[in-house]
This record gives C-alpha cells, structure tokens and sequence, in this order.
C-alpha cells in the first residue's frame, strides 16, 4: 500500500515534530495554511460529527488581548513554580511572546451539539467530542511540521478569557490556542528535555499485555 | 526540510487513514505493533507528563469479555436508535465482532496523576492530559496507515466495565479501545459517509476569522 520510501517519509515528519515557542515573523504562504486547515479537518471524529472550528488570528490587536490573557495565566502560575530554577522561571515567559511573533495563532474549538443530540459513540462517552478535536489538533501539528513551519500549543489561560476576547459561544470549548509560523531553530528533542524539566520515559515501561500491571 | 515527495507521502498517509470495523485475523509482525506504539509514544504531551500507557490484548478471554462489553452498550445505544433503518442498526454490530477479529486490541489509557501535582500546561486545563493522549491515538492511528494496518477506534462501552476486566486502576482513564489488524477492503471515504450517516462538511464553513463567527 505504501512504499517503503513514502513511510520513511511519514515517520520522518512525525518524528520531527516539536512544540515551539519561539517564531519569526515572516509571513506565511496561504497555500501552507489552507494545507493545515485541511490536514486538521481530515481527523477522524465520532460519529463523524467533525465537531471543531478554526478561528484563524492575524489580527494585531486581537493576539495582544489573547497574550494578555496567558500572560496573566502564567503570572498565576509562577507562583506555584516560584521554588524552581531561574532557568525554567523564563521558560514560562516563552510561551506567551511566541503569541505576538508569530503571523498566526489559531484557536481550535469543539462544539459538542454539533451532529444532533445523539451523536453516535459520543452518546456512550461524552468528551469524544473534545478527543476527536485533538486528533484534528495533532494532524494539523503534524501537516504544519511537514510544511516546514513551527506550531506551539499555548495551555496557559482560563478559559472564559479566551471566550471573552474571541466571542465563542458558551456552550463552544476553546481546546487549543495553537501559534504558527516559522523559526529559526527546530529543535531535534522536546524543550522541556533540554532544559531537563522532564525526560523521556522508556516505552517499554508503558506497555502492559492484557491486563494492567502485566508485563 | 522535507522535499516534495516526502510531503506528498506523508499527506497520502494522512488522508489515507480511515475508521476500520472489519478485520481479517491475520497476524501482525512484531515489528509494525512496535512501530506503532512508538510513534504513539513520541506524541506531544502537556508539561511532557507523557501520560499514556498502552495495554496491549492479544488474549482470546479477554477480547471476548471485551466484546461483551461493547455489545452491552450497543444493545443500550440501539433503543436510541431504533427509528433508524435497518442498515443502520447492522452498522452498530460491526464494532463488536472486529473486536473478536482483530488480532489485538490497545486499551489507550491516561493517568493523571503522572508527572507529580504541578505538570506544567495542565495546572491550568486539566483536561490537556486526555487531549495529549488524544494525540498519542492519533499518531498511533497513521502509523497504523503507514504500517499497511487497519485500525478501529471503538467507543460503545461503559468505562467502569473496561476497568474492571482490564484491571485498571481507579484514578486511571481507559480513554480508547483501538482494535488493530489487516483487512481486505480499505475504504476511500468513511464508512459513516458511505451508509449516509453523516457528510463531510466544508472547510470552509467551520472557518473564522479573528473572533467567532467572522467570515
């Protein structure tokens, strides 16, 4: 079905890539964003009921209002981290400046009554709303690696703020403030492993045969 | 960073991948399920907290107990459904019985209590654990593409019955059941787009600019 060469390829881009923080602000090809989108919208979903929208921010004043929001959050944050390094102390800050770099940040939302009221599969388990809104995430993560752009997924901010500032609609979830653009350095392993936040673990210790605890 | 071919390969993959319910019980080489896991495994994680274990069933007993569950919640889910056509109420059986083909069934799991109290990302939005383990399922699903393997995600079950037959630890999510093997017919679209269950909207449509409902 796949050559051996095509797979080659396939694990290259998911290998590659990287959770960025930091963007130039070069312009992106609307050609490469369209690609995303796409690659996003192509997730698989339950009960095929493609719950998620794109909200695609280039406006100045618009991600100056969302930075303000993780910066806030990051502040709130500090203060539980206020014993740790100075060194991951400014890894916090990072997150929040790669908003105002970057050309686009696009917040990615999942509408669980989209579909009707008995989506099937969602009907057993709600959030499968919300983890199909992820996978879309992870496709698009993975399409703006393969277009040789940068994607950081921003997690600090309260929700309500992200309502607030883009008028999403009460019963819409804001699941990921995503920025995108390019950088100068992409990075071989994970941020947080080069600055020794966390390592990663080995595969082998996360694999169970037929029943938890069994090796 | 990737050339032409290496993009068109890794979108062929992505598109590729479909919802499999029909599988051949056929054996899968070590090799492609190590694969697959890996790849699961280098999915992005909040705080890098790498939350995911991977519970891999092989064992006839438990596929069967498995399937018994499933077919439990089907029998539940088709009372609200029993308006439906017939062709619709076949379409929730096929679930269950590729539970039984498939040669293994990965129950996905999320732990929330890993990587200590304070996981950086998800002291804000908790629910950040699920959606990186959302990512992991995703990745694990294109490998499975790339692999030549068929993969279903089924999500007819009640979690407490999935804890109790696989052992899994009350604090621990069971967050997928995938069932992974070959099959002989690799659909072009999603099945649930083939029965006309549901269409596959346009981008376009789910698309904003700037804030909520901005065209």
């Amino acid at each position: 079905m796949f050559t051996e060469e095509e797979k080659d390829a396939f694990y290259k881009v998911l290998y590659r890539r990287r959770d960025i923080r930091t963007f130039l602000t070069d312009p992106i090809p609307e050609q490469a964003l369209h690609n995303i989108l796409l690659a996003a919208h192509h997730a698989p979903s339950v009960g095929f009921m493609q719950p998620w929208n794109f909200i695609v921010i280039d406006s100045k004043e618009v991600k100056e209002r969302l930075a303000w929001a993780a910066d806030k959050e990051r502040r709130a944050l500090a203060i539980h981290y206020e014993n740790e390094t100075e060194k991951k102390q400014h890894f916090l800050q990072l997150k929040i400046e790669g908003i105002k770099e970057a050309p686009y940040t696009i917040c990615v939302t999942c509408d669980p009554t989209r579909g009707g009221s008995h989506v099937l599969g969602r009907n057993s388990i709600p959030e499968t709303d919300a983890l199909s809104t992820a996978c879309a995430i992870q496709n698009m993560w993975l399409a703006a690696c393969a277009e040789g752009l940068a994607l950081g997924w921003v997690s600090f901010y309260k929700k309500q703020d992200i309502r607030d500032i883009l008028e999403i609609p009460p019963h819409v979830e804001p699941i990921a403030l995503l920025s995108i653009g390019y950088t100068k350095d992409y990075p071989d392993k994970p941020i947080l492993e080069t600055v020794n936040w966390e390592k990663r673990r080995n595969v082998e210790d996360l694999l169970y045969r037929n029943g938890w605890g069994n090796r």
